[in-house]
């Protein structure tokens, strides 16, 4: 039956687009990070939404699970097969690549969904336009996989997640049909808007194969600062602060504690704490704007002053030229990086309601530090969206050493995420659920929310074989 | 049967939340401009959360039909029940009525369906933050009508529609489930995001019964132009403009022909034009801050100067005090009175691409000048998101005249939705489906759209009472 389903594959999308062999595939089923590894029956690299189509329709036919990969850059193991269980077809979405056109009067891109988002952020700018959604991975990530994962970043706070920044969207659905739905309107009230069905779906309702993307005016002008500072309370307070001075030019709130500054200069070259003084919070703010003739340094610069007269903030530098606000953001973009080099962080990814920060990060690290006193705590978050990655951390000799490792890291993680569930939070503020959280689905999410999931889940793939076992923990 | 139902009804509300009688049952059985009336059982008014669902289960077990309503000042008929078929209970949600939780600090805000619109953004207000859905109807409709057809309105250039600004909700579900999802954050990626199934479903999916809703920076800075131009070219030209010259700050771009103004000046007392002269086309210019100390009149003059010498507009002046700024949007936001005064307006709702709504006011002209030669053309819209109500007018003595009028609507409705399809526009931007579009969705929607909308209604709501016939065509 496999080799049937391998001929029938390679018929469709041609031999030379069907990998089989182990090693060769392995770019797809392990995850960047290595922790991650499963078993695939091949991966398929088709041309078009029709191929991808023809390739859902063969393995509807032959019984074989299907798992969409754009990027594969993701960190809870969403795009990566099983170990365990029947292998899937891997469909890769590398060769739809095409931005098929911008129209800067509409404000608007298509583009298909193997595209990378760096070259989409691109060609927006080369309108003179601008695609908000940023994050670390986006010189490598796809389009495709933003919208499976509803991916976030550090814009969010100004420009929303991956979610509001797409207005049209192409899914080849698991019974093989093409539904293509991409329009490119700000306003459309015509029954059920069933493309977020499928944006954060990670795969498990159907394959985006194009989407149609809104651009925004380009911000022209930017002020960006570093402050350090005592405690979240305080960031919390210089972040409302900020918002009632001038909120609307607000675009970028990030925190870090002195842990994490200090993996980020350690292990990334380049990098160093862009204030000369130790400080146990540090955070980056950044003001942008579109025209006008507003001095932003000033501005930030009146708010900052006022934050040290609060007593909110205990120094803080003020980028005096591009290079230098490259910089700040690029200490704030290696932490993925410092992180991976430096040991084992058990990275977590809730949300709370952003007056209930602080809150959360004092009560995960009383609980993180009665079950692993010994971890150090990295805490570094898009603080303006409520979203703290908390994220004990063991240097490899330490986590080496350690018994009971798995059973460790499940405690560490329920109880950050026990934290900020009693504050109204999430488990998963923009990783997705992936393999690391599915546990978690069962016991944060209500009864009625996976009812409703399942009922959505069994009308849309009755056969059950896009990304089985994934999203939907199985019913009690 | 149906006398056991009211008792039962009785039971869970209380008698005087009951109202059977037809004369006092007209409020929700009938639309504000009159022209649709239905039938129905009752009017029950509950009083929380466990009452709505109490009376979903028992419409349940009697096998009667539910029709939510919170407000009724929709344009579409899609809040008052038909005039054939099994009489619904209605379901008036008046009595939630309460704010709950204002957070400044998470810029969020808990209320209730029955909240009124403008009650919710003064409560904003009040703590220094705003809640950005405007629309005429803001003094009477409700927030759970709102989310029930993802309502528009003048801002959505700027905020989105009322769905980018829900970020949780609690329902009660066809099967008498509460479903609470009252969630203030702005990134949760924990599976399907369900709510949004229920914006926008008009009340075929579960009755809404409060909401979490996301506030912004409040502005505190406007400056507001009124401008006499030739041409919708033009419009489109200067919107680019002000787009690339400050694109942040605009907030409202609205557009408006002659014969608009003139309804509006001839019927509503106490308007008149902002400009001296006659021209063809107007447009309502807004930009807004939120602090700096930029002099946001100056930037719109300068974008006006250069529109001048352009040649994109002929005249121009700006408000020069709050009481000329309020001026001009009340001659916007009496549109609807003025219409209503002045005649029959065969209202249309359509987006289409920002780029393309040029094309479409001249095609849709040309189709509806072959059907009604005396038809007066009116056009009003929000430019700044491609939606144009485009509005064939009759005067009361004309339409009374008219042989076949029925007929005649429908062919002229076609004809302009024709126009916007064939741009890649939509037959309803902000005013949903209701009564007035079923037959559109049949007409419009692919197969593929409509098949999706089924399995969705059939996994929600199996028995098919909530609203039913609305929103989704009979299968062919």
């Amino acid at each position: 039956m496999i080799r049937t389903l391998l001929e029938d594959l390679a018929d469709l999308v041609g031999i030379d687009a069907v990998t089989t062999d182990e090693a060769a595939m392995a770019f797809a089923t392990e995850d960047w990070r290595g922790r991650y590894r499963g078993k695939a029956l091949c991966v398929a690299r088709p041309a078009n939404a029709e191929q991808v189509a023809g390739i859902v329709a063969c393995c509807a036919r032959h019984g074989v699970p299907v798992l969409p990969q754009a990027g594969n850059t993701g960190l809870v193991g969403g795009s990566v097969p099983a170990a365990e269980g029947p292998a899937p077809v891997i469909v890769a979405l590398e060769r739809l690549r095409r931005i098929r056109k911008v129209d800067p009067v509409n404000n608007t891109m298509e583009v298909e969904a193997g595209c990378m988002l760096a070259n989409v952020q691109e060609a927006a700018r080369a309108a003179g336009r601008y695609y908000p959604v940023s994050l670390g991975a986006e010189g490598s990530c796809q389009i495709g996989g933003t919208i499976a994962t509803n991916a976030g970043g550090t814009s969010v706070l100004r420009y929303g997640n991956t979610r509001e920044n797409v207005l049209g969207l192409q899914v080849v659905l698991p019974d093989g049909t093409v539904w293509t739905n991409l329009t490119a309107l700000r306003k459309n009230n015509t029954g059920y808007d069933l493309k977020h069905l499928f944006i954060g779906s990670e795969g498990t309702l159907g394959i985006v194969t194009a989407a149609v993307l809104k651009l925004h005016p380009l911000p022209t002008r930017h002020a960006v600062a570093w402050a350090g500072l005592a405690d979240p309370e305080s960031a919390v307070r210089l972040l409302t602060l900020v918002q009632e001075r001038d909120g609307a030019k607000l675009s970028g709130f990030e925190l870090m504690n002195r842990n994490q500054l200090d993996l980020v200069v350690r292990h990334v070259p380049q990098r160093r704490s862009p204030l000369e003084d130790a400080h146990d919070w540090h955070l980056l703010i950044e003001l942008s704007d579109t025209g006008g003739n507003d001095d932003l340094d000033a501005t930030l610069e009146g708010i900052l002053a006022q934050a040290l007269d609060d007593g909110l903030i205990a120094d803080a530098v003020i980028a005096a030229s591009e290079r230098q606000r490259a910089d700040m953001w690029e200490v704030r973009h290696s932490v993925s990086e410092a992180n991976k080099k430096g040991g084992i962080g058990l990275t977590t990814d809730c949300a709370v309601p952003v007056s209930a920060t602080a809150d959360f990060i004092r009560a995960a690290s009383a609980a993180v530090g009665a079950l692993a006193p010994k971890a150090e705590l990295v805490v570094v978050g898009h603080m303006g969206d409520g979203n703290v990655h908390f994220i004990p951390f063991f240097t490899f000799d330490q986590w080496d050493k350690l018994e009971d490792r798995d059973a460790l890291a499940e405690a560490i993680r329920h109880a950050v995420n026990d934290a900020a569930h009693a504050l109204g939070g999430t488990f998963s503020a923009e990783h997705g659920v992936g393999q690391v959280s599915l546990k978690e689905m069962a016991r944060y999410k209500s009864p009625a929310d996976l009812a409703l999931m399942r009922a959505v889940k069994a009308a849309l793939d009755p056969k059950g074989l896009f990304n089985p076992g994934r999203l939907i923990p199985p019913d009690a």
